[in-house]
């Protein structure tokens, strides 16, 4: 139900996922009736949809979320996980509550507190996964610490190596920003074994000198936005610059190959599908943008986590980091 | 004396900008001995050296600086400035330190309480300025409202239009965000005659609804910088695509000129020189990275600055909009 365009979107998405994969089976959780006329005529054998009779607004405060919620599509995907009966929820909704349905439902990894989000994003030397997208604001010293311990983690299991860790700051000298970036910074270099390299600049970000860049959710998510914004900006600069003369337009013609390859490149939409760290599950946000192709990357790389066992390899992994019991 | 490269790029910036404005003086504040190796065997009537015994390191702490600055060239230059005896001062040095110094030596406009730091970014719709990029972390709902009002007023003063303003968040909703955004928003919304179109996402940065664009300087960094890194990314990328094959190398010949105006426009050198806001005094801030023709940019962003009168005209428009006097 969730997403600026509803169910069409993750309907349509779902679909083209069950052709790829035959194994797969999918719910759909939301407003049968708005749901209804989206589904093919012939029955599927292995979607089904599980009627919700609410919904979590994408404006619900996370407060009223909590309270009013248990009967919404959202919870009601989220109880399914928690009794073993379902893998994975991935929603294009609302993130703050998904956030907390999800911690409620779940519970947390031992030693960790809140969820965090976490994706890659394209550097000039390879990907660097960003933790935390959104999901804190006002992030502690201790938070902070954690997301590098699930980011490291979730480096480690996914690839086998082991990251580069930067803090992202306004300056790459340890003098540099607040008290709690600092202290931060002191308590994520005294973690076992931990590759840091200290504070990190935005330009980093796509530099690739850090494998794991750890922030508050709030710069964190103003970064990934802002980079997308850019890239935009940057492909309708593109086609205005190949559409200005006749000369121009000729070129186009024969530069379209490269010109749609690197258009391509800057398409957020295969990135989709954010991981929200931490939690006794898997829970994977879709950009409330997204469309039927940006969902199904969602679904995709949703798959591929599932195929690496990430839930409890994660869990294992910080248990070991933070010398605690999974 | 600041900036990762030294003297070499302030002189020459310098001596390529008093070649097109016969009309202007500068002054160079720093070690003789190190600046004197890049200055023209002729000498120069509108050029002069000033000595400074000392410069502010940029890894220096910002206490440090301010108790034992008192002989470095970024104070000594700002001593000008405050004197009457200079009309502006640029540097390329320790942020922290030259707003703090500025803030000591110049003072601040009526009802502001610290500088801000405020540049253009370039969007779909023209340019969006940005206030805060870096000169305080964790502020609080006053200071943003504080920089509604400097960034209102420099973009009345300098373009002539009433800016829609918009307050940088995680999302639009107004249920989102944390208690000093949501607070923020509360009091900027009610500024007098405010244009303001509530919160704005990293994307909004590029997309240009906004006009102004209000964050606290850890954001507004973050998002600066990783906007700069994005596009270089692209640039990068660019040139690969096009160097793939013969092929691809034929028609990169051809279509040069507008790939060249492409990463010319993904240059963020030109826009060199954020101003910061609020101080009794034009204080302009080059990237620390500045080549020569960045740092000449800014040294030609702050004429235009002088031309508008734009100190006078700016603590002017603050008192109005907050009823002091100036």
């Amino acid at each position: 139900m969730g997403g600026d365009f509803g169910p069409r979107i993750t309907v349509e998405a779902s679909l083209a996922v069950l052709k790829d994969h035959p194994d797969l089976s999918i719910t759909l959780f939301g407003d049968q009736e708005q749901i209804a006329p989206y589904l093919p005529k012939e029955s599927q054998p292995n979607l089904s949809v599980a009627h919700a009779p609410s919904v979590i607004a994408s404006n619900m405060r996370v407060m009223s979320a909590l309270r009013e919620g248990s009967d919404s599509s959202m919870q009601l995907a989220l109880d399914r996980l928690a009794s073993g009966s379902a893998c994975a929820v991935v929603s294009a909704g609302n993130t703050g509550a998904l956030m907390a349905l999800a911690r409620r439902t779940l519970g947390m990894i031992p030693g960790i507190d809140r969820p965090a989000i976490s994706a890659a994003m394209p550097t000039l030397k390879g990907d660097c996964q960003v933790v935390d997208l959104g999901a804190n604001l006002d992030s502690s010293p201790e938070m902070l610490k954690q997301f590098a311990v699930l980011g490291r983690a979730l480096v480690r299991v996914t690839t086998g190596r082991d990251p580069k860790v930067g803090l992202l700051n306004v300056g790459s000298e340890e003098t540099k920003g607040n008290e709690t970036l600092r202290e931060a910074s002191a308590q994520i270099a005294e973690l076992s074994d931990i590759n840091y390299i200290g504070f990190v600049e935005g330009a980093d970000l796509f530099v690739g000198e850090a494998d794991l860049i750890v922030c508050d959710g709030l710069v964190g998510n103003v970064a990934l936005k802002s980079s997308e914004g850019v890239a935009k900006l940057l492909a309708h600069r593109l086609r205005q610059v190949f559409a200005s003369s006749l000369y121009t337009r000729v070129v186009a013609w024969f530069a379209r190959p490269m010109l749609n390859t690197l258009i391509k490149s800057l398409d957020a939409g295969q990135r989709n599908g954010a991981l929200f760290l931490g939690l006794n599950g898997l829970v994977v946000k879709s950009h409330g943008a997204a469309k039927v192709n940006d969902f199904k990357a969602a679904l995709e790389n949703t798959l591929e986590m599932l195929k690496s066992d990430l839930p409890q390899q994660l869990a294992a992994q910080v248990a070991r980091d933070l010398n605690c019991s999974p």
